[in-house]
């Protein structure tokens, strides 16, 4: 007998997630009839984003679709296409999409709200999953779209040591920016400004991080990357550079608390400072995503970007490897192989 | 012998401004020796425009360039030349500049935060106060170059009848907006409706705020301009369409309390949504003000855009009129003809 294992929402969060709000399930697994557009997939990779926290708050803080409780938690994965009655997808494909931490699910690519898109025969899935994914995606156009980063220019990120924040820092060397990096611990603010493309480091769990953006930014932030909000987002509105721009890519600080991610203390230093903050969601690029590819591509093989990520191994250990990026347990992007 | 009265800063106001934080001043005027680049001012009309409120503050908390205990305020005004040693302006010209709030003083344009512009001869001085003013420029820039408005896009203005909102509603619905206005009051409310330009008006003093928003955008709102801050900017928050701009232009809830002007409650909205907030400040485009002007005086010939001011008369009266904004006692851009 098949089984289709599954990792369902328990219960929602209070507070920090914890493995407990996850809970394990197992069915017999027997092939469903397809209707047209389906596939039926397997999952070989899940991605633990951040993002995917929000899906667990009640329907009101969930932004985007609520995940009911009992049902299968989904996020970013790589499947294997074992039926398929859509035109572009064929059996033996691999595929990104937005899929159920299940190992067998039928999905509808038409209907899905993130685009699901081929992986090339010639590409490592795991590299899909990281150096590909639409966490680098959302590095490339929070930078290059929303950021509008010119040579020259200093450059601040939240959440620099992980997923979209690692790729931020190397990107905007590319740029020609002066990368300021914020992450949490000191090895990563190490390896940061060793290898990771910063220019300087700053550890908010040991610093006075005001004072430490003052030294560090002389001449004020013309571009601040957001992963973390809270505190940081604070201090960042302190010492945006006249016209700069904030890009809001997520708000981790607050994804754990039973609070929503309060904005600036101060809006006339928006008015004043002529600053534009923007959100932005990397699904609204993927007219353009084959570009940016080829760019993420250029860049590694001229050894500008390096890929880091953490891949973790089993089913089994989904909630755990999710749980550790809101302790910051993580290296980059953190994969889980099932 | 000629005086030379002013209106000095006796205190910095705590919470509400009120007049016995000005105090009046007189001195025996003797013309100054003017250095090259100086001019000397009669001062005719002072426009009681909010932002000075900011700049009553400590110099931490005015942004640019706080007014010291005992100097005179300063603020926008329609001023005569009276001597002149610039090489671009001449005696008995008529200019707008930011000047102190006193009868004579000398200006050095080229050192100007804000613009120094002569009135032309075949345009009455108060109507460069109010029609031509920075407050109507304000308005042209804030909203079609920070909010981008197209045909048929709802937009949301709060201190709808203020001096730049009550500009925003009516070059809103020349772009072919639909407008919802927020003001105080039933009159105004009313007023805005009828002549205003605002297809709804909405008293946020009588009204559940939230509840009337969301009756009058079924569609969201896709461009909010905001003058006020504070609760109308959550509430419209909540109301954004996707790809929305907030539009910042002032904050005027906070000025008069202790507090800053606090930030959305909930910046997850603004990545979801997509939305971009903007700070801007009408002094950088200073080069494109001519044109500005052409398009402003081409639909007040067309009897598109309608002057509305509130004038009052006498030096004396000035710290009146500038508290009576606080208070929501004007209509329209107000004005002291000295």
């Amino acid at each position: 007998m098949t089984l289709n294992r599954a990792w369902v929402l328990a219960r929602r969060p209070e507070g920090a997630v914890r493995t407990s709000d996850f809970a394990y399930q197992e069915e017999a697994f027997a092939a469903p009839l397809l209707a047209e557009g389906e596939i039926l997939v397997r999952t070989r990779i899940i991605s633990c984003a951040p993002t995917i926290r929000n899906w667990l708050n009640p329907p009101e803080r969930s932004y985007r679709g609520a995940i009911g409780i009992g049902e299968p938690i989904r996020g970013m994965a790589a499947v294997e296409v074992l039926e398929s009655r859509h035109g572009q997808f064929s059996v033996g494909q691999w595929l990104t999409a937005v899929a159920p931490w299940q190992d067998y699910a039928v999905l509808r690519p038409d209907a899905a709200a993130v685009p699901v898109m081929a992986i090339e025969a010639s590409v490592d899935p795991v590299d899909a999953m990281t150096l590909y994914s639409p966490n680098s995606l959302t590095a490339y156009f929070g930078l290059f779209t929303v950021g509008e980063p010119k040579s020259g220019m200093t450059l601040l990120v939240s959440g620099a040591a992980g997923s979209v924040g690692g790729m931020v820092c190397q990107m905007a060397r590319i740029a020609g920016c002066r990368v300021i990096a914020v992450a949490g611990g000191q090895d990563k603010c190490r390896w940061l400004e060793e290898e990771g493309g910063a220019d300087v480091a700053i550890d908010y769990r040991s610093s006075d991080l005001p004072a430490a953006l003052k030294a560090a930014s002389p001449d004020g932030i013309n571009i601040f990357f957001d992963n973390v909000g809270g505190d940081i987002l604070q201090a960042a509105v302190d010492r945006m550079a006249p016209h700069g721009r904030i890009v809001l890519c997520g708000q981790l600080a607050a994804y754990d608390s039973n609070e929503p991610a309060a904005g600036p203390q101060d809006m006339m230093k928006l008015v004043y400072g002529r600053i534009r903050m923007q959100g932005f969601v990397v699904g609204d690029y993927a007219d353009d995503y084959a570009s940016a590819i080829t760019s993420i591509r250029r860049w590694e093989a001229e050894g500008r970007l390096r890929n880091r990520y953490d891949v973790r191994d089993g089913f089994r250990c989904i909630p755990n490897a999710f749980v550790d990026i809101f302790k910051g347990r993580n290296s980059g992007t953190l994969i889980v192989r099932i």
